[in-house]
């Protein structure tokens, strides 16, 4: 299920556009430039809307030209240009930057849902996703809270948790887009474990790393000092990560959590931290890494990372959008991709 | 009651010792030897021990030699030795480093109620506070949570916060050391207004900072993003915020917890931040600022400080402990001793 389809052409990763009106297109052009001038880089697909990749082409300087695509294809080498699998006809209104409309919303959930399936044939070797907006992706008739939902119920997926890459820390959270009075109730051995399996089953699998060592956090101050400031550790932290050692997990803690991740004291000396909740994470990621953090879907049976900004409606259209993370986002995938295929030739 | 009683001699910290088994003799000599070859730098009356001193003085080149101290006396220039105020008589067995014991931990909690007296009557300046051990301090009998508790009890302060320091970042917490599924209900537009009250205070009258710009943080991932992941931010913090501005406080937010301490974005553009909860804060100063931070209690009748670390045991008396923190301690309470009695000046 996880390995891709046996294939002759050259490996791909699809690209879903994102909000026809947000950075999406311009990110992905800008990424596509510079990955052109590295050697070994991949093809990309973008899954999306030529006019609105051309329209966002014609604003910008040096990025490849974008052109259609068909899916069955030789994928387009990007020294040659970027390939677009369209499969809209946006008007010149849903193709403006800055201003969302439910068109191209609308429009933006179908490159989603067709990446998707092409990642779960094997066309793709991958999929990483550009910013959509939960608000508008709303207004144009599709409820859910984000891309790993979505993802997850498109490939029936009943176990995912978001992980977050950067240069020098990656997270996976057992809890993410959850209010916290409801964290401490959400946190259970069953919920901890599986966030620790799904993350060294990432780590082994997408980045080829034999033995990971994984540090799991507290959730208390002082990781509760004993049980003085809340018993989670005890009762709930500490047995997983018990449950995970007898299962040949190198999974440490419960860590203090404002120590973890001082990287100076050598305390943080592990391949990947699991978090409990979402700012536990996301504060030390987000402060260490901006800008060059890549959002990871773990558990899903294909590859899924994307950028981890938004739609940035405020700059969309002015060229000065940032296309660090999204780089990231395609190398992360890609290197996930190349390394599952090594893993899966080994196996086979 | 906040002012120092006007006194002709030169200005002058007391720094209690801490446990005589920890580091704080040790860092504390190492920061005087470095103080000591700085211009303006503060005298210091080190509540403690003088054979525990010498003790540690003798293991360590080029600190200043401790000398006898007696309340009244005029201060010891740091140039011609550091300054001890002997307030026990330990035993060789309690002087020993790296092994605690019920007389020595007894003792620390001498020195600690000394210099808050010394504090109070405006004998000194300001208090800086050495580590204890909590767990030993309890063993010898003084059952309380910490240095600012016994603080706040011994000056009858009712109302008082934790905060940290650093170099860039300088964060008050709402809550502290509780259990994290305790921590929403402890939250109410009065204990978040009272912790930017006090703040406020604080960068006025320690810092000098007339008109200081306070970032409050939500509670919930991206600030609750509008009541869709709890509503802590519009029912609590939002409201203390808008009553903090009609005081006339420069306080914004709830900023999205995560974000908020991103320094390239140009977001934290602020003079300090409320945290609501002890991770929330600390993730992200540890992580910045690690062994720079200063910890301060905002609220007490006097200037309190102490290093950002505990008493280590296990590297006691090797000679290795890093005085970074001690250091920022004690120049954090000059500074702020210097500002209080600059504004008392001006008042007067």
């Amino acid at each position: 299920m996880t390995t891709p389809a046996k294939r002759k052409m050259p490996p791909l990763l699809a690209v879903s556009m994102g909000d026809p009106a947000g950075v999406g297109p311009e990110v992905i052009l800008k990424a596509a430039a510079t990955l052109a001038s590295r050697r070994g880089s991949p093809s990309i697909a973008v899954v999306g809307d030529l006019s609105a990749m051309r329209a966002a082409a014609a604003r910008l300087r040096d990025v490849p030209a974008p052109c259609e695509w068909h899916a069955g294809e030789p994928p387009i080498r990007l020294t040659k240009g970027l390939g677009v699998l369209s499969i809209s006809d946006l008007s010149a209104r849903a193709i403006r930057p800055a201003h969302p409309t439910v068109e191209g919303s609308g429009a933006a959930y179908d490159y989603i849902v067709t990446g998707a399936r092409m990642a779960m044939r094997g066309e793709v070797e991958a999929l990483v996703t550009a910013p959509i907006s939960k608000d508008w992706m709303n207004r144009a008739g599709h409820h859910f809270p984000g891309h790993s939902e979505l993802l997850a119920h498109l490939s029936r997926t009943r176990l995912w948790r978001m992980m977050f890459a950067g240069g020098e820390l990656t997270v996976a959270l057992v809890t993410a887009h959850m209010g916290f009075a409801k964290v401490a109730t959400a946190l259970t051995q069953r919920t901890v474990l599986d966030t620790i399996r799904l993350l060294s089953t990432h780590l082994r699998g997408a980045l080829g790393i034999s033995r990971p060592r994984i540090a799991v956090l507290g959730l208390n101050p002082h990781a509760g000092e004993s049980g003085m400031f809340g018993d989670e550790e005890i009762r709930v932290i500490a047995p997983a990560i018990r449950r995970a050692n007898r299962e040949g997990i190198a999974a440490y803690g419960p860590l203090a959590p404002d120590t973890a991740f001082i990287r100076k004291a050598g305390a943080f000396n592990f391949d990947a931290a699991v978090a409990m909740y979402h700012d536990q994470g996301l504060i030390a990621l987000k402060t260490l890494e901006f800008e060059r953090a890549v959002n990871v879907t773990i558990g899903l049976p294909f590859v899924r990372t994307s950028p981890d900004h938004g739609t940035a409606f405020d700059i969309a259209g002015k060229g000065i959008a940032n296309p660090s993370s999204m780089i990231a986002a395609i190398e992360y995938a890609w290197r996930a991709a190349v390394s599952r295929d090594k893993i899966a030739r080994r196996a086979a």
